[in-house]
């Protein structure tokens, strides 16, 4: 085991909005990790998920049937480690932390998979919210957890994906506090990023989620809300992750949650106005 | 063989914008044939790709990275007839008209296929371009085939498409001849639609597609243009077919190019803004 509470954990530090992708990818090569929220700024970010061949099927029937969460930009042909989104990165090394999965549990926390890699895994890159977050900002919504410099909350709903062959599992969604002047921009301008989760799933109260305390995500940190705040709820890339821990494939890698990987492309791409 | 120039084709009519999705595939079902545009008109309309299991994998991941032409609307289960874009449609009749592809030649062209049916066949539901002509329409641009009760234009394009596994062929593209005066706002509302194609791949010159001669369409018939038009080149979902004909799967069925599967969702679902 090697997991992100055993050790310390070197933090991505405030200059880090203005590195370059590759400079980026580098310095996670080398071993930094933290959450990659602002890293970059400017580029596309992706949710990672690798299988064994034999449930990639699954699991691109389950992305297509719950397009919002898991919105695909790209595959790998099997065993290979790179993608179109960024020429020259590896994946197996340039996230700053990944997931490594069995029978879904989770077994490992690595800074790499080089050790757990195998020929047959086909990579799938999911659409990240922290790209409409560039928009959002753009537009004059506060960002409440980079303000805070913390991860964005993540929560486990009660709403059930549609199920895909073998998979199954709940819908998982980011929250961000929006006031509510700010509502329905927030909701305008993420609604024009549809292949980074679009429009939100839920605003206003948890419970319509089924999520009991705010203060407690299942996977980020809790987020500090201005009093007149109205908690927005996207869908999110984290929910293949609670598919592998609800339908349990032999194998499985991912990245760990809110620790991104970061792409060539530009946010502005995956707007479509 | 069953071919379309052997036997006379009952055309839909000029009620047909009128009627309800369910209505219209009641017809088909019952053997009316006929291109669709604006059938049951503000209702989405599908491209069909079904494929054995064995390949399924292989059409997935060609539509994940061919997205402009190939957005997925809806997968079936193996052998599953239904699809939750129509609650009640049978997939094997409800449609005009179908190919039945063997070794990646036209075999067939039936208004039912099932006669062909196999256990194995999985169903691909892909974005058309019908449905923005509706936005289009609805902001001013004009409809040059749909004024003249003909079927648009479609061209195999000199592009080939990113491959996937034992997938490959050409981008295939539909062309609207649209005045400049309205260049821009076709443009701007077909964005808002990327899960129906999205904005042009193309405006202008068709040589720019390796495209001889806008007179002699690959798939559908001639349009004629106003002096001053300019044509305008989207992605189009009969690209799978181009597929299967360069790749030679063993068998395939697919839609009729221009006799789509009418579904019961509303073209403004598709639309982001």
């Amino acid at each position: 085991m090697n997991r992100t509470e055993d050790r310390p954990v070197a933090v991505v530090d405030e200059h880090a909005h203005a590195w370059s992708p590759e400079e980026a990818r580098i310095r996670f090569r080398a071993g930094l990790t933290g959450p990659t929220a602002g890293v970059a700024a400017g580029h596309t970010q992706a949710n990672l998920l690798s299988v064994p061949r034999d449930w990639a099927y699954d699991v691109l029937v389950f992305c297509f049937r719950n397009k919002k969460a898991c919105p695909v930009l790209d595959v790998t042909d099997a065993g290979s480690w790179t993608t179109a989104l960024a020429p020259g990165a590896d994946l197996r090394t340039d996230l700053p932390r990944y997931r490594v999965w069995r029978d879904g549990e989770l077994v490992d926390e690595p800074t790499d998979v080089l050790a757990h890699w195998r020929d047959d895994l086909v990579s799938v890159l999911i659409g990240c919210s922290f790209t409409f977050e560039w928009a959002l900002s753009e537009a004059g919504v506060p960002m409440r957890h980079i303000e805070q410099g913390s991860n964005v909350p993540m929560y486990v709903t009660s709403r059930q994906c549609r199920p895909a062959e073998r998979l199954h599992g709940p819908l998982v969604v980011s929250m961000r506090p929006v006031p509510p002047t700010h509502l329905e921009t927030a909701i305008r301008e993420s609604r024009l990023m549809p292949e980074v989760h679009g429009d939100p799933v839920h605003c206003g109260p948890p419970e319509g989620l089924g999520i009991d305390d705010l203060g407690r995500p299942d996977f980020g940190d809790p987020v500090d809300a201005e009093p007149d705040d109205i908690p927005v709820f996207w869908a999110c890339g984290v929910t293949p992750q609670a598919a592998v821990m609800a339908s349990r494939p032999p194998f499985a890698l991912t990245h760990a949650p809110g620790q991104m990987f970061i792409t060539d492309a530009r946010d502005e791409q995956y707007r479509v106005a």
